[in-house]
């Protein structure tokens, strides 16, 4: 099958959106009216441009109010409609898409509608066009495919077909109404299923046309169920191309090229996923699949850019948390932290500033990853490395974080073997086993993008999400994580951007360690100077006025300042260092029972205590 | 009456807060319970520091799902209201806000509910404190005024009340069920009004409890009848301060002082309104009441940054649109440039990028006009002046922009005198005869500030709301305007930040001249060298295919590269300059009957071709 999109997806001019597509990988667009108005080009101009972008015109759209009106509406409406089509032939596109109407004068007659519909099909045969007519969910009369297909099986004109687009059945299918469905879509003759839309989107309780306009989403970034969707459409024999038709108003002021880069991916993830399900729709979907997803195990270390400064601030506070100083780069100014399972690089080489700047994940099979990642149009990272040092697959992911696919044997060969050891060890006191969780700010408008890589190229699926209001601006919060808990990624941000009065800490990043014992972990790594952050009294007391809780545990997380949550499985104890060089701070974390969350609560207070510790530094 | 505010409205830790309402003049606050948790300060240090600032603390807020549980629930309930009112008592507050039950919890039982917060009250009033009741709009059984009303004349206690906000009033009052209304509160006993919370919102069809969390806006930004609303709870007979509370997800990252002059600003110009209205409410509020705005009548001048190279840009393009260079500065690098009453003042004083840097607003009065600006917190503009030259009074409105109050007499006094007439006479064969509108680019977390800073300083009101998806993201518009259409500010911005990638021309601003000729005014103008903006064909062909034009209109506009739209009072005609400088562009414009819009649905064609024109210069 082939790939599409419609141009309304992305943001720049008619020009800048077809380059966009073409060099993601797309075989041909959807061409949205209002971006061939502005455009300077004539049709015979944009046919020609798509044609040395290797681009086909899949669709011209959107064809408005058509249906259901009276004779002298019918004739304007006709009339216009054959400037259109005079149009759609200098483009060289042969198929138009006609939403159900939303005019006060259509009236709700299905046999008037399926006349005048099979009326305009008649004019469009004779020209070698086709017309797909699609219920919208707001439409006057026609807002379920149920009652479009019926509509188009009444039209009985072979020029006249169905166009589906998940988010108007699927924003309907799942209001409660029960009006309409999806199971049906597989009973629909596939000949007459002209054009196949795909959208995700978040489930929002909103006016509907309001959400369709402003908060899709490409599929795998949203709350939709597509694979089902998908698969109902290619068991009823569709053979047009996978479209993506996504309305959102973050990705209408992204560069156009890395959104249509996000969109293949969306599209191939979501193939894939079609494909698991069914290995007939894998036939249909003919197109290769990205090799399977190597389930990660684990983190093999997080690298922390660091400058002079900032290096000795956080080396310090590493020590004072039990961390050694195991191993130093061969050729790169890298030190290799380590206690338990937690391995931190100290990266001195190009910093400026402090940064998490890559995560290592643990996989069975690194190459077979970094395919998987490059199928998935991730951008892979160069590397210079020494002549004796290992080759260490890499990519960025959205926010700049570069990711490593390692696999940290018991011969430590490999990536560890690019180190000298130093001989020293880490001090087991501290109680720390190993990494909980990484977290990393990302900016607000590559937030879904970032959900979907991680997503589609590790395979980590989003488990939990979370907005809560900072004392700088709303933040949100996503973890994406394997099934197992074993890598954890936090992605947080702001829900607009963060407002540039904000003072103290922007955005920081953190890695937080895992305690088998977060009072041992306090006290120590205290007493050992680690930077704790200090948490208000006011906390203490609004926890003992909230939660009820034993005396002897209250007066113990207020004496150790650990700040604390619970869910209906467990509870959770955390704390945190005050913020390292420019951006960094490390969190230790103790979970009790099946506690799934990452105290989100808190974390308000988290942040006024960094600010409040920027402005008077202990 | 005493005005105060709820921390939650401001961003930042509890103690930029406190420092910003205190800055901006307000008697007092409402502490949000997590602003206090947050905080590192006790509750005796808060107290200290308000006293320090001369704020009162009016309300502690808020205690949620206490009524209507069984025993158990009530004992826990108890045993968390006792700690609140220690913390309160050690404030130094007097009253807390309980607001209706939301959980599952809860039953549906009015004399239960009253019983349980009577006996919440006895517990207050030992401590002489008192019990403010609130429905919530998404209150599980009590989510009208009138229902908590009535529970808390059923718990017939003194030291509990009732308290209002205006949103859960009167998001539920338009909503249509007819559940509630606000006529009746006026008929509420006054002494049992404990407190009044006033919100203003924009009318979105969305989940009410979303709509209050992230939407509210200060009063006059939104939609809501604030003023009918507050003379009720004024007729009532109540005497307690008014209270802005207002959940915003734009302020909770603006720069809180900022933030707190718009809040104040919105109280100011809410009680003026309120007190125009009803005499007794009048003397209810004893504040006293800015001067009322004298009626702007025009515009005076429209100043441009420009520095040598866009100045000479500029100047040349104004001379091809018929306007002479009429007058020169006594003392500034200032040119007075003519055409008909429209007049544009190049400034090559401290430029940095092309810009509006004023706008000079005719008044008959304009000690009175600066006097009101200064009332309602406009930060005046210092300006140097020569020995001879005229006093100009100018505040800053939001975006940065100098707005002058002028009298341009008969006798050419004023301003006008601090210019040498050069002699030159424009040319009036291009038919402009004034300043039809001014465009400002705002960013898109000032708009709201905006709105009311032109409304309340002005008395310019918003007359024409617009979104739509422009080539780089969407873009609302919003124009402020005089009754009669004299003084027109339409104001633009993107809805999101603008994306970084945007290219070509970042959010241009521009004067729009009227023309009582379009046709003429395009063919002179184009004769003479004018830089005009070249349309693409498409659109042309859009226009036939859509609205059935006579022929030879259609052959005239597009001979003319003439924009076209209409609306059920009339036709508006427009053309544009290309983008002089790095970001201003003139437009001309012409009305028939009784057309109210900007042609906003040309404004993407427009914002593509400006793209096009600095992609490949003429």
């Amino acid at each position: 099958m082939r790939r599409t999109i419609a141009t309304v997806c992305l943001s720049g001019t008619l020009a800048d959106k077809l380059d966009a597509a073409a060099a993601a990988g797309f075989a041909g667009v959807e061409i949205f009216e209002n971006d061939l108005i502005a455009s300077p080009w004539s049709p015979e101009r944009v046919r020609e441009r798509c044609a040395e972008l290797g681009l086909s015109l899949d669709l011209y759209q959107p064809f408005r109010d058509f249906e259901a009106v009276g004779p002298d509406q019918l004739r304007r409406n006709l009339r216009r409609a054959e400037h259109k089509f005079d149009l759609m032939e200098r483009l060289g596109t042969d198929t138009i898409l006609v939403c159900s109407s939303v005019s006060a004068d259509a009236v709700d007659d299905d046999e008037l509608a399926a006349a005048q519909l099979r009326a305009l099909a008649e004019r469009a045969e004779r020209r070698g066009l086709r017309v797909a007519y699609e219920a919208l969910a707001w439409g006057r009369h026609v807002d379920t495919w149920e009652h479009a297909w019926d509509i188009v099986r009444r039209g009985d004109h072979p020029a006249l077909g169905l166009c589906l687009d998940s988010f108007h059945v699927l924003s309907r299918a799942g209001d409660g109404s029960g009006v309409t469905s999806m199971s049906g879509i597989s009973g629909i003759d596939g000949d007459k299923l002209f054009f196949l839309q795909l959208a995700d989107a978040p489930r929002l309780h909103m006016d509907v046309l309001q959400w369709s306009r402003h908060h899709r989403l490409f599929p795998g970034q949203g709350a939709f169920d597509l694979v089902t969707f998908t698969g109902h459409v290619l068991a009823a024999g569709y053979r047009g191309p996978l479209s993506l038709e996504v309305f959102n108003d973050v990705f209408r002021q992204s560069e156009p090229r890395r959104a249509a880069v996000d969109a293949m991916r969306s599209l191939v993830a979501l193939e894939e996923a079609v494909g698991r399900r069914s290995p007939r729709a894998r036939e249909r979907i003919e197109l290769a699949a990205p090799p399977p997803a190597p389930e990660p195990t684990g983190y093999a270390f997080t690298e922390l850019a660091v400058d002079g400064e900032s290096g000795t601030e956080v080396a310090r506070a590493l020590a004072a948390m039990g961390f050694a100083h195991v191993g130093q780069h061969r050729s790169k100014p890298v030190q290799l932290w380590q206690q338990g399972q937690a391995r931190v690089l100290l990266n001195s080489g190009d910093a400026t500033a402090t940064a998490v700047s890559a995560l290592a994940v643990e996989t069975p099979d690194p190459v077979t990853s970094a395919r998987r990642a490059e199928a998935l149009l991730a951008p892979p990272v160069p590397r210079t490395r020494g002549p004796a040092e290992a080759d260490l697959n890499a990519v960025a992911a959205p926010d700049g974080t570069a990711v490593f696919f390692c696999r940290t044997g018991a011969d430590r060969a490999g990536w560890w073997a690019d180190f000298i050891l130093t001989g020293s060890a880490p001090d087991t006191g501290t109680a720390l086993t190993g990494v909980d969780h990484v977290a990393l700010a990302q900016p607000f408008d590559h937030f879904d993008e970032a959900t979907l890589f991680y997503r589609a190229v590790l395979g980590l699926d989003p488990r939990h999400d979370s907005e809560f209001a900072a004392p700088f601006g709303l933040v949100r919060n996503r973890v994406v994580s394997d099934p197992h808990g074993r890598v954890r990624i936090a992605l947080h941000g702001t829900v607009l951007r963060r407002g540039e009065w904000a003072p103290g800490v922007p955005d920081p990043q953190h890695i937080a360690f895992a305690s088998t014992d977060i009072f041992t972990s306090a006290r120590v790594m205290r007493d050992r100077g680690a930077p704790l952050l200090s948490i208000p009294d006011n906390y203490y007391d609004d926890l003992e006025a909230r939660l009820d809780l034993d005396p002897t545990l209250l007066a113990r997380l207020r004496e150790c300042r650990v700040l604390y949550d619970r869910d209906a499985d467990g509870e959770f104890f955390h704390f945190h260092t005050e913020v390292l060089g420019s951006r960094v701070f490390f969190e230790v974390v103790q979970r009790i029972g099946g506690y799934a969350g990452y105290g989100a609560a808190n974390a308000p207070v988290r942040m006024a205590a960094h600010r409040e510790a920027r402005r008077h530094p202990s």
